[in-house]
């Protein structure tokens, strides 16, 4: 459900967009980019991929990644979802990459995460879970771009603190 | 207005929060951090610097910024930003500094420019656009933190894409 069976489509004064507008309160539902947060998570040279369980891509590998949710930050946010998708406890070490994706309007902020146990196990979301040799990555069926991207970057090498803005068009 | 009058709070299936949700049709409002783009722009050893002529903040002094919309990169969304407050055209030279600010969930991501002509002047959220000096910024009548923290990266340098996360707390 993309809009609500209230609104209308109106653009607000000082504004220069069509927003949807809830026509008896004023309420503009304002639609942005969304940022979505995760990790690349190893163990001893191994790195944790999950089995999705839900759409879109069920049944594709990804690593834990999900929406930032309000006050939290980049490095909480990955961290609640290692823990909601592979109930891993991890210590993120930097950000790895920034990869803007304007065509669905989403920001991945995807870090750099060493596991502090190896206990894993699948959340909600989650069919399986495993620790994969690097060698393992079944690079075909991976989930998203971005899981690609953020695997291939981890392994190219990254720097504390620094982040590379990468967009899918130059990759 | 932050939700609408035809929301009731409720956790959706699946999900483990609170969203505002309609009662009649099941659309949610899902609330998420927002990303501000913007740009510190230079002409010649001066800098870009508008009064806000709106709340919050008004007549205090910012660096042209907005919200990024759907489907824009940052680098046009901080293009669009400089053009609507401050009638100036830009060209983006790389990306100065990624602020998270989670205790109002904003990311900030600001750009590093160049003016393509010094032609500015006040759009309908600026009172006043300068070309300021460095050693003339009012260091004291700065709108928010986020300028301030633009300004002093870009003065001390940056590298082409190369950005840097800084959490407020650490600045």
């Amino acid at each position: 459900m993309t809009t609500c069976c209230h609104f209308i489509e109106k653009i607000p004064d000082g504004d220069n967009r069509i927003r949807q507008t809830c026509p008896d309160c004023g309420y503009i539902a304002y639609e942005n980019p969304k940022i979505v947060v995760g990790a690349v998570c190893t163990w001893k040279q191994k790195v944790l991929l999950c089995k999705r369980a839900i759409e879109p891509r069920i049944d594709y590998w990804t690593i834990p990644a999900g929406y930032l949710e309000l006050n939290e930050t980049f490095a909480e946010g990955a961290a609640r979802e290692a823990w909601e998708e592979a109930q891993a406890h991890i210590r993120i070490i930097n950000v790895l990459g920034v990869y803007e994706i304007p065509r669905i309007s989403q920001v991945y902020v995807i870090h750099k995460a060493e596991l502090i146990t190896p206990d894993i196990g699948p959340g909600p979301e989650s069919k399986e879970v495993v620790l994969s040799e690097w060698g393992d990555i079944p690079w075909d069926e991976l989930a998203f771009p971005s899981v690609t991207w953020a695997l291939k970057h981890h392994n190219a090498g990254s720097n504390a603190d620094v982040i590379f803005v990468r967009h899918p068009e130059n990759l």
